[in-house]
């Protein structure tokens, strides 16, 4: 199982490509890659909204993820920037669809919980334990690529949980997790 | 020149074509198409955004404008609604980008003030004005369809204005109005 995190922010957008590598004695987490889109400080908004729109449509093509995984979002320090926000969350989930992949979306309390084991983590606790799960030597950067990878976690731990339980994770947008993936990593 | 104005919304965006035909003795303004592009209420988000992307992408195809206008927004009522707004005002914005269409964004004062002549102006009074500035028996339905006519309105007399002092209208947005249109006033 591959999942596509997009941490969407009107300056940077963060993204992270995490695997679920399972074999029949364990099952772990592996970092395929991360990155960040940098808005284009001089270009229209328009522009800018179409830049982050044509990374994130390559990336995706790229890492052809079974799902993509994003924050939802509910407040905001004003109304014009969660507008701001609100436009770059639309190209974002529009990218996914276009290519018919399926959107999972997590409260920040949520994916916190997910990763953290607590919901009112601080951001270095986050950060520090996705290194963690991914094994990764030092923690991503910048903040908002490990921020991306922390939503992918929080999709796949969820997805995990489903499963044991014997529930579809988030019904009509996933497929059974690693129903025949034994060791499928790329 | 052809004006596509757009009044994005969380459950109705309206859109309207707008004409400035001009002759040697006068130019007037003529309403080619108008529409309103509902949200689909079962579908996800991500879905409900293709839909506007799709349909937004479909009608620019159609109508080629020369310039698409949209509102401006810097007040909501509340954060998620801001954000909501804005993610259907970035699929638009992109949908115009991908088809390399220049944008002019207007504050709703000056949407106003441009049609009606007065920016405290009643959504009525500007309904009436639109009918009335193109020759409509009646006030466009939907009023998301009115607004969108309006938006297109309102660039067009910018761009009237603009070149009557031989200024460029929205530099490095729309090439020159009428270099040479001594006279071409509404």
């Amino acid at each position: 199982m591959r999942v596509f995190g997009i941490d969407c922010g009107t300056e940077i957008t963060g993204f992270g490509v995490v695997d679920l590598e399972e074999t029949a004695r364990e099952s772990r987490l592996v970092s395929k890659a991360m990155g960040a889109i940098r808005q284009l400080k001089t270009a229209s908004t328009a522009a800018r909204l179409d830049h982050v729109f044509r990374e994130l449509t390559a990336e995706l093509e790229r890492w052809q993820p079974d799902a993509v995984a994003i924050e939802e979002v509910f407040y905001s320090v004003n109304a014009k920037s969660a507008l701001k926000l609100g436009q770059v969350r639309g190209v974002a989930l529009l990218a996914a669809a276009r290519q018919g992949i399926p959107i999972a979306e997590y409260a920040p309390l949520k994916i916190k919980s997910s990763v953290v084991g607590y919901g009112m983590a601080k951001k270095e606790q986050v950060q520090f334990m996705v290194a963690r799960l991914l094994r990764l030597d030092e923690i991503p950067q910048p903040a908002d690529a490990a921020d991306a990878l922390a939503i992918a976690i929080c999709h796949i731990h969820t997805a995990q949980t489903l499963a044991v339980q014997g529930l579809a994770p988030m019904a009509n947008t996933l497929p059974p997790v690693g129903a025949n993936r034994a060791g499928a990593g790329q």
